[in-house]
């Protein structure tokens, strides 16, 4: 049976109480790292907006926060519906993102633009932070007595907003996982040795585990996974790595570049020091996981010293590609990010209401989903981690979260292995 | 007009003289870095061996060569159809691919187990080693007054063999880097800083150069490109982004994995060095190229040390992923790989001869190729590199280059980026 979804193209926008709607601009921006989707959830937005007496104007603000302090607008519903479509189809955040984290005094700066320019209603497509950002403007405009509409958007290829059974970006970055894994199972049997894939995943390890899609046999990689949510020993990394090697003859690694250790020190930063390389941090005291190939490189050199240089050792980590990668998208995350900006439209012109939109499961087989409005401060700056159920050892996750990941991710490439015996 | 080959299914092999033939069995082998279509030259070979009566087995050597000397074969003709169409259109080398670079002393070990199997017909898929290894096995037989058939079928993400207007391989791992790019300036653009990407290439920029697909508009990225042809010069590398930082406020930068100073050293050896790291060499002496993010971290670093250390500055290795990323294919590039397997098998039952398929275009428009058959020895252990013209100031590729490339690749998908004024 087919997912029990609306097809994209049989969207109708109901608003249930025109009579309740205040008269003024809406603001939509986008916040974070982008993701494959995310523009659906613009487009969604968008396009349940036109037409709609009650928004005299949809701005777009460039580069999320910042641009509504620096009054950068653009005009959305200008923009021709051939050139929305393909916007909405592809990558990254077609308005600008921005990783500011605005604190009260920063939302009253953006309070006061939307005081000036009769924004009445607000759509912020972001993580846990953009929620808070929300939650905080909402208040100011709730003190002044402003009538402001704000609306959380949920994005974020972490996975990890609470009270969602799961986030639009993630089941995208989740399918370039796979065929990553998919991929490399099978250049590792090629060419076999130790091969160590770095995955996103600062403090969830969703996106790691997604590479258990790639295993279709016993043999099949990834032989190990570690993620944020187990504490990493490094000795122990290296039994295990020599355990799988001697077994199978190769081994295949997916590691979030979150790990920590017991005392929650990043490996990355644990590494760096035992190896005798400098320590960059940026402003908040944290070491740079992303956009750098380090961890990655300071496994493979902890292998190589501790179990025999003369190991095929290799790591590539995935990088920017997982949530950036044109053409590679979960067509049920695109059709679910665009659901998510059209039911945060709609439930803005339906009431004098603010939250967050979630997604959340109701079958498992047909699969659905419902999209409940909830509330700000329930989602805002809180982080979901992996159930433990799915964690196995330590070192590995449990195949049962396939039951979990494949409805999101839907149909993947073909990648066959030859397994026949030797002739004789 | 749609191009001019012959699709996958109309395909009939023709033999020209069957009188010719030597009875025996046919050995088929990949060699060196796996792509996402060598599958597809091992099934043209297999299907097209398939009920010719002078082929007594179709055997698979796995690992390359070195299963032949250790008498590792499979049954190729015993494996269900629906399984080689599987096998045909999934990454990676399914016999399992080998390094090794046979000289005449390791030849005459395969030669002996030729002689001891009956084997008459050899097909090698693989680079300009694989080239030299079917060469040597060619003249060992010859002096022996041994009739073998061998044949080099090509293969390489490179695009380095001479002769060749392009290489089975390489034209889908260039559309894996047009997408990464693809996305990474839309990711640039949305969150605006200083991102190189590193690509695959130790003599050849022909796969570095792929990233021009990605640019569309006038401020596109890849902002500036570097190859192995163009001596990199670590000074000029920092104006050159400075300049176009300073002009786009953004910069996305394309570099290949083997770019060498003007003494052809390496950079990633030169930087390794002036940040103080420790230099891992192998065997031949020289440094690790693929499966580390070594290379995009040293120019990050050496950006920030002297442009200014507040630069967002990013690195990804795109990795083993450009030749391995399951479902990530050119259609044009699959048929042709099948081809040329197809057309080895083809020459070697036709006629008692030796040589390499080559790929030569003789139209662009509408795109259309043939496959001659050419010495083994004007292709083997030769490199070829781009032509100069593509080369632009030592720190770009002309986008003529893209009239090279485009029918190769074929469609690509949408990367539609916002470009509008902002309101008043």
């Amino acid at each position: 049976m087919p997912p029990r979804y609306i097809g994209l193209d049989t969207h109708e926008t109901e608003i249930m109480s025109k009579q309740s709607q205040v008269k003024g601009a809406a603001v939509v921006g986008q916040s974070g790292g982008p993701t494959a989707v995310i523009n659906q959830s613009l487009v969604g937005v968008i396009e349940t907006l036109r037409g709609q007496g009650a928004i005299e104007q949809t701005l777009g603000c460039l580069h999320g926060v910042s641009g509504i302090i620096d009054d950068k607008f653009v005009d959305l519903q200008a923009i021709p519906t051939d050139v929305l479509d393909r916007i909405a189809v592809s990558p990254s955040a077609a308005l600008g993102s921005s990783r500011d984290k605005p604190d009260r005094a920063y939302c009253e700066r953006i309070f006061e633009r939307f005081a000036q320019r009769n924004v009445r209603y607000f759509f912020y497509i972001g993580g846990n932070d953009s929620s808070d950002t929300c939650r905080i403007v909402n208040e100011l405009a709730n003190e002044s007595g402003y009538e402001l509409r704000c609306f959380h958007v949920p994005k974020t290829i972490d996975n990890d907003l609470v009270l969602n059974d799961h986030t639009p970006g993630y089941a995208s970055a989740a399918k370039f996982v796979a065929q990553a894994f998919m991929g490399d199972n099978l250049d590792n049997r090629a060419l076999p040795g130790i091969k160590i894939d770095i995955v996103m995943g600062r403090h969830a390890g969703f996106l790691t585990a997604a590479s258990v899609l790639a295993r279709q046999d016993d043999d099949d990689g990834p032989h190990l996974i570690y993620v944020p949510e187990a504490a990493f020993d490094a000795d122990r990394f290296l039994a295990d790595v020599d355990r799988v090697y001697s077994r199978v003859g190769r081994c295949l690694i997916a590691v979030s570049e979150g790990i920590s250790d017991s005392e929650d020190t990043p490996v990355a930063e644990r590494l760096a020091v035992e190896q005798g390389h400098h320590v960059d941090r940026d402003a908040h005291g944290n070491i740079q996981l992303s956009g750098t190939g380090a961890l990655g490189d300071f496994l493979s050199i902890h292998i190589k010293r501790n179990l025999g240089k003369k190991l095929r050792v290799r790591a590539d980590t995935l990088g920017y590609m997982q949530r950036s990668f044109a053409g590679c998208y979960s067509p049920v995350d695109a059709h679910e990010a665009r659901m998510v900006g059209r039911k945060a439209a709609e439930a803005a012109l339906a009431d004098d209401a603010d939250g967050s939109i979630a997604i959340q499961r109701v079958s498992d087989s047909p699969y659905g989903v419902e999209y409940p409005v909830i509330e700000l401060a329930t989602v805002a700056g809180k982080t979901r981690t992996m159930d433990s159920q799915h964690l196995v050892d330590g070192n590995n996750i449990a195949d049962g979260f396939k039951d979990y990941l494949a409805p999101l991710v839907g149909e993947l490439p073909i990648a066959q292995a030859l397994r026949v015996e030797c002739v004789k």
